[in-house]
């Protein structure tokens, strides 16, 4: 092997230092790995699938969350925290898409607490658009290649971990 | 519930558009919903560990790779590949690195084939320093929360995916 694994962020740099540390046997090591090459090869994939619809994957996920948001809009602050950005980050994403017509950024009347970003009709068109596709790829390169077994196995691992996990970003 | 879920990129705008797509089931929508949040909560929860260390998680991981490489060193353009980055942003990420006298840029010498990025001494002593916490992290919030029959279970459903999408990236 010429180059090494994609990533390996829990590799302790030697078995001998630090010794009261656990880290990880070659079997956890080996799954942790891979679920980290996973998700990062997945997004890959899907990003460049999205690409050709003129589309990041993050503007994909705004479009997914606005649009089922009653009124398809929500507070810029609500949705900075659904996508799990900061609100800095948010704001510069939302000038993008607000430059390719897919959102709009307004003022709610008789709401004190801020803006708003709205989903435009193109961004809805767009969304109606590009979802057939994106699922296809999804199933393709992910959830068709695992048996009803596994899909099921997988939930009742990782939905617990999400739930420890929603309770400490909850936490700030 | 206030908010909607984290994210949620495969699903359908709505069911009745694009009769012919193979729109995810209620079940297959749970786990892919909770596959992508267990992924950006991870990765979120294990940046905010990293930083008070200083560090993102894209310098870990770069720190990581430097430190399995020969010699702690790599060429820029393999270390982009094995690190998913453009080279581009990789290159910004390795000036910020140079910086913080993490890694340090240099030409090899008798290899004309552009520039290596080094592992210095700072940036070895920061993995060492570093990577215990990161592994308690790793365990307290993903490994330890799994069974080894989960465990064993999502390495054997994952490691065929992670096969296929290496592949797409080859012909990437």
């Amino acid at each position: 092997m010429d180059t090494p694994d994609t990533e390996a962020p829990a590799v302790p740099p030697s078995r001998d230092a630090e010794p009261g540390t656990p880290w990880l046997d070659a079997r956890e090591q080996r799954f942790w790995r891979t679920h980290l090459e996973v998700g990062k090869l997945l997004d890959h994939q899907l990003s460049r699938e999205l690409q050709t619809h003129g589309l990041a994957i993050n503007d994909y996920e705004i479009l997914v969350v606005l649009s089922e948001s009653p009124d398809h809009r929500m507070r810029m602050t609500d949705l900075a925290t659904a996508t799990l950005q900061s609100k800095s980050r948010l704001s510069h994403q939302i000038t993008r898409m607000e430059t390719a017509g897919l959102v709009l950024r307004q003022d709610c009347p008789g709401d004190r607490r801020g803006l708003y970003a709205h989903l435009t009709e193109h961004g809805w068109d767009t969304l109606r658009k590009v979802a057939p596709d994106h699922v296809r790829g999804v199933r393709e390169h992910f959830v068709d290649r695992l048996t009803d077994e596994q899909l099921d196995a997988l939930y009742t691992a990782l939905a617990p971990i999400a739930e420890h996990l929603r309770g400490l970003r909850g936490r700030g």
